[in-house]
């Protein structure tokens, strides 16, 4: 689990990006999972304006930064890594998969930590054009790059990930937190006497509808008693149940009688 | 790692997307990450012609089916799970983190192996619409709800995530796979002779440039055998210093002269 301050030191740099939609969804994810930090480097002017108008990413866009390099928009930052797909790889860069860096990336955020003089530890995560990634002059800004594993169809030339998806992976990678508490609400089980009177009701019920005896070989208690274990019925479940066999009980001993008992 | 047969056993459900973007972004999202069964629910027809030209998602939009009503989406589906935010969660209904989930469902994609008659395990995993999620009606098809954790701001209300970047990274967590084989190259490693080269090069440049005299206290050869160790360099790098430090020395020593040696 990063700590907001964690949160706070990790900067998401577009280059190139162009689409003010694509931008507005890298904000909405950084929005979603806590980041705030969004650069922009473009040799021109971004269409930030429109960006700004993405739902529920406001906060993000209204801070975000513009940059002409990606030298000028990492300065700030002790590690500094690219996003690539993996066909575009360049080899001469160490090349992580997600799951492998997040946790490279997760050490370099709380670093700040152990140390508590010298620069504050910040990293920068770099997404590229979707159409033609991260140029070699950025790359070499990285000290290594990361790649979101996809699936390779034999023979299919594949285009890297949609911008806005690609960072929410990423994203989610880095705040996943498989330890974290249960979101179960406290199931309250049955106990074993209520799933005997829920037996006991089943039994009835096949004799009364005569069910017993058409199918007198499938009519055996301890063959009803394991029908009724393995339905795994919580209590408000068995409960409801038996009150569902008690009135369809009375129903077939009073087929006359139109009251509900 | 899902089997090509897995992946062709998860359907992503949609109901009631209206946004030919969105079902495009997802269809996208299932391609990128290799699953292909796409179901729409719609009580009326869905602008699937206008989804049907999100690039390179184009395989999955063309086999997509169309149907009214949820019950009819996952009649063939051995587990139902839908997908919700936090806020709009059921109390009736367990809930699961992303991460808990997908071993529950990577489990159920796998079941056939074991079961080999009887109805094939498939999953249904079901997506509301961004802005009212899924009705009761809706939630009551499934075994179980997931959600994607996101990041609490106290007193601000959290919209659900983007539908394309929910399904991203809910695919993406199906088929994360953190024992996957390192992408890193082989590196070679710098030999000792190889850095020590570079150590008395370093002091010599030191020597001939002054700095040894003008900084006694900086000059010394165990410091820069330090220096050099701690630059982590490999065999390449080091190769590559070597030469500019060889280069830098003999200009050092022959200032006037113009040629290259």
């Amino acid at each position: 689990m990063l700590s907001e301050d964690e949160l706070g030191r990790l900067c998401v740099v577009l280059v190139r990006a162009r689409d003010p939609n694509n931008i507005g969804a890298v904000a909405r994810a950084m929005y979603d999972f806590g980041f705030h930090d969004l650069r922009l480097v473009n040799e021109y002017p971004v269409p930030l304006e429109r960006a700004r108008s993405a739902i529920d990413a406001s906060s993000v866009l209204e801070i975000a930064r513009e940059f002409t390099t990606v030298a000028e928009a990492v300065t700030d930052c002790t590690l500094v890594v690219g996003t690539t797909a993996v066909g575009l790889r360049r080899k001469e860069h160490p090349l992580h998969t997600l799951a492998e860096a997040a946790p490279l990336l997760r050490a370099e955020l709380s670093r700040v930590e152990l140390a508590s003089t010298g620069p504050k530890a910040r990293v920068a995560l770099i997404f590229g054009s979707e159409k033609t990634g991260l140029s070699n002059e950025e790359l070499s800004h990285c000290h290594w790059l990361l790649t979101i594993p996809m699936h390779q169809t034999e023979g299919m030339r594949h285009a890297s990930m949609n911008l806005g998806q690609a960072a929410a992976v990423c994203l989610y990678e880095l705040v996943r937190n498989p330890e974290t508490e249960s979101l179960q609400e406290p199931v309250q089980p049955a106990t074993a006497e209520d799933l005997e009177r829920l037996t006991q009701l089943t039994i009835e019920v096949m004799e009364t509808s005569g069910y017993a005896q058409r199918h007198p070989a499938n009519f055996d208690e301890t063959l009803v008693r394991r029908l009724v274990l393995h339905m795994g019925l919580d209590r408000p479940h068995a409960l409801a149940w038996t009150g569902i066999l008690r009135q369809l009980l009375w129903k077939l001993r009073n087929p006359q009688d139109a009251a509900q008992h």
